[in-house]
């Protein structure tokens, strides 16, 4: 059967998340429902990532068997005219070989956290980002979050209920910058422990506050205990940015 | 009496404008109820510029009159109390003299239209950008600006039920670029006809698709008749970035 990837914008705020949930309104149902509406068909919509609700996507990847063969740039326009009025839109469609996996043929995930570090409360941005009052030293967090790079147990910053077989995990890249009043922090890796890159932001958030030092960071990475890690982030101000898969 | 310059950012989706109406929930409206909740006083709050319904605010200024002194810090953090959960938040207060007014002694406003130029529509920006389907040749729609830079009678673009006196204003810069996805229209001016900055921006659309030619826009101008205008863009695509003021 054809398969067809497709790139996905989504603002997380009215869902429960990725995942079809009884009971829930899901991305993944939405897009779900998109694809009956056209095509009639039941199909399974298998994604790259599974965001939690309230998490942002700009560039969530996801594939689809269809039985025929339709124009990429028809599935992409009945997709959207069908998951209207939801903040759900197909940016992209490729039709893909039957080896591509949008989970397990990813070789590269993109996160993005963006805070806001200000006095005021954010207004055009409320649900985009953490608001957070006290000013960061974002040369510390930067600091600090390369003792996080490399080949780790990542137990400290995975959530209790992550589903993972192992806590090892390579985190290819975790860079923290000042972009006007945000923070914006970039985290890439093959893939991600549940809840990590909020847990890693939550900790290095002590870290820009002082309650951290520096060195506290690697500490808590090697204690491979959960109650080492700081607060863990909340979900509005992570994007799901892009994913990467090999050439051709 | 004490008067206070406040900067604001409002996210203008929920609100009928900038301006106090009957039976309407303004801008205006909810800031003025904002100092009423922390002062017990009533107050006129007096804005830069009325924004109209839908359109947002990053740095809109206005000032109050108080009567007795207080720490600025009181007044935007005790006002932000008050405005939650609305998406209105007062970035900065400064104490400033009499002589200050937000309208009156403004020496510039600059204004920012966002147009998202893709086929797929807008997720985590509906309500923020003027989604445009068809590609849009933004050097065309930069060269035809500048035709509208300048002194001139701007009764063309400008909406029918608008209340100035006279129709002559100066156009200091009208610049059309494209960032990522997006065409950005920035405008500044001393001062603007009511609908002007949309007019315009509806009219480069028509440029851009290649509907008009760059030297219709001149010729749009000096028709001095509204009817010559093209489409009003909507007002969600428009922001009031900031206005200044002369130093000291």
């Amino acid at each position: 059967m054809p398969r067809y990837k497709l790139t996905i914008e989504y603002d997380g705020t009215p869902f429960s998340g990725w995942q079809i949930q009884e009971g829930q309104r899901s991305v993944q149902a939405r897009l779900t429902e998109a694809v009956k509406a056209f095509t009639g068909e039941d199909v399974a919509v298998k994604g790259a990532g599974r965001t939690d609700a309230g998490v942002h996507a700009l560039g969530q990847v996801a594939h689809i068997d269809l039985t025929r063969e339709w124009p990429i740039d028809v599935v992409r326009d009945a997709m959207n005219a069908n998951l209207r009025p939801d903040p759900i839109s197909v940016r992209g469609v490729v039709r893909v070989s039957e080896t591509f996996d949008a989970r397990f043929t990813a070789v590269a995930r993109h996160y993005l956290y963006r805070i806001l570090n200000r006095r005021a409360p954010p207004a055009l941005d409320r649900h985009r980002v953490w608001h957070v009052v006290r000013p960061l030293d974002v040369d510390a967090m930067h600091a600090a979050a390369q003792a996080l790079v490399g080949h780790h147990d990542f137990t400290t910053f995975r959530s209790s209920q992550c589903q993972a077989k192992s806590a090892q995990k390579s985190l290819d890249r975790l860079d923290v910058s000042r972009v006007g009043e945000e923070i914006h922090i970039t985290a890439s890796a093959r893939s991600f422990l549940h809840h990590q890159v909020r847990s890693m932001t939550g900790s290095l958030k002590h870290v820009g506050e002082g309650r951290w030092h520096v060195a506290d960071m690697a500490k808590a990475l090697a204690a491979r205990d959960r109650s080492a890690c700081g607060t863990v982030a909340p979900a509005h101000g992570l994007y799901l940015v892009r994913v990467d898969y090999p050439a051709g």
